[in-house]
Order: C-alpha cells, then sequence, then structure tokens
C-alpha cells in the first residue's frame, strides 16, 4: 500500500489523539491518557511548540505517527526524545514504523541533536525487535520517577 | 549551615558542569559527559531556553543543583523533567537534596505541569530512598533506547 508522510496540522490532532489512545490501549494503560484535544492543540501549536508529528497517510486516512519532541541531556546536550511511535493495527506490516522511525532520525540530525532516545516496555517484544534493527542502545537500569500534580 | 537558593546564570556553567561531572562519576559513566560550556550557555541562556537550573549555594560557593527541562507527555501534557539533581559530596545530609527537590516541584506547579518525572538507576539505594519519602511512584517496566549521531 501507498502512503505519504507529512507534518501533522491542528485539524489531525483527533487523528493524533485516537492514535494516542491506541498506544495506551496497547500499553495497559488507556486510563491513563487524560489529555485534552485544546491542550494538544495550545501546546503544539503556539508560538514555542512544546512538540512536533510526523503523520503517515493513505488518501487522506492517518495510519500512524512519530510524536516527538526535545530533550536535554546533561551529558550530551540537546536531543530528539520520541515519545510516541505508533502504526494503526490494520495497517502493520508495511514498513510505515520504519519510515517514520527514519524520518524521526531525519528531523533529529537536521536540529542537530547529539541523539535520539526513547522508552520501550520490557514485554514489548515486537517493539523490542523493531528497535534492534536499528541497532539502538538499550538499557534497561534505569527506574521512571513521578509526582503527579493534581 | 546555611544555604541559599536561586536560578543558575551564564557565569555559573563552570560549577554546574562541574556538578554535572560529578553526577556522572558516581553514575559510573564520566566518559559519557561530552557536553561544552558553549553549548551549555546557547542551549540554557538564548531567546527559548531549552533547560532550568535551581541552585543551593553557601557565600558564592555553589553546594548543590536542580537540573530540569518540559517534556511533552501524550497521556498527561506538559511536564517537568528533572534531569539531574545533585549535591556536593562534602554538603549531603543538610538537607540541601530535599529543598532542591521541592523548590522543583514548586517551579512544576508555576509551569501548570501535570506532572514531575525523572529516572534514577536501579542500584542506586541513597537516591530511591529519597525518593521514597516524597511518596513518588517508582516503575521499573520501561527500557531506554537510545541512538548516537556523531
Amino acid at each position: 500500500m501507498n502512503f505519504s508522510i507529512r507534518p501533522a496540522t491542528k485539524d489531525d490532532l483527533p487523528n493524533v489523539l485516537a492514535l494516542v489512545k491506541e498506544l495506551a490501549l496497547y500499553e495497559k494503560a488507556p486510563e491513563e491518557v487524560t489529555i485534552t484535544l485544546q491542550e494538544l492543540e495550545e501546546d503544539g501549536f503556539g508560538s514555542n511548540p512544546l512538540y512536533w508529528i510526523i503523520l503517515a497517510e493513505n488518501k487522506n486516512e492517518v495510519m500512524g505517527m512519530s510524536f516527538y519532541y526535545i530533550r536535554y541531556s546533561t551529558w550530551k546536550g540537546k536531543c530528539l526524545y520520541l515519545e510516541d511511535i505508533v502504526v494503526k493495527e490494520e495497517f502493520r506490516g508495511q514498513n510505515i514504523g520504519k519510515v517514520l522511525f527514519e524520518e524521526t532520525i531525519k528531523a533529529a540530525k537536521e536540529m542537530n541533536a547529539k541523539l535520539m532516545a526513547w522508552q520501550v516496555l520490557d514485554w514489548n517484544e515486537p517493539a523490542l525487535n523493531f528497535y534492534k534493527k536499528f541497532n539502538a542502545e538499550m538499557d534497561g537500569e534505569w527506574i521512571n520517577g513521578k509526582l503527579r500534580f493534581n
């Protein structure tokens, strides 16, 4: 199947949120998605965007996305952080994830990022195998800490 | 011992880099620190800062810092990410870390962050015990992935 790649616009946000929810369901935490369309709009499309999105689509149907932002490593400097990469279930197995990942690497290099980083659940074998193909370094020695404000 | 808290300025960056290196040594990865003073200066003190620092000092001697930036969670929205919190070895046990952590929580709330997040090495017992006192959620189920560009 053919597909094309482009940056997301505000109008894509309902589809983006649907992909976020699809991934959260797969990651067994659908109830954790409390973000709203309005927040996504304000935070991603103002004068100082907090994130960017690359979409894969076919005939105006969104098939998948890469959602990323800038992090700052005190060891390395500016980094691209890939928050979510997801392809809709019915479109898997067509290299869409690979193309989205490669486009994200390109975006990282364009912004002079020193590295590209992400996280993956330790039981997510398909994703772990996917990253292996890119010779990614994988490190399970870190624990995520979190305080919620609500 | 008395100490005071303030945001870092450009002039503090040599001390900041020394703290980054001290923490990297403790984390058994001193060779990973390749960032330069010039990069820290450009990235933190331009028109669009990529990070912020809270310092603890006594009589102009820097004793510790919290180094943070904004992340974006597709589940929650805007978050504060605490990249490094470090107190110089000779000043530990004086609540400086606690005050820096609390000041960082304050900064997170001021920027309307939905949560504050960080990572800690799974063998770093003193740090794990420190975070426990704040009732932080700790999650060891994620693996860090990384691609380096050089």
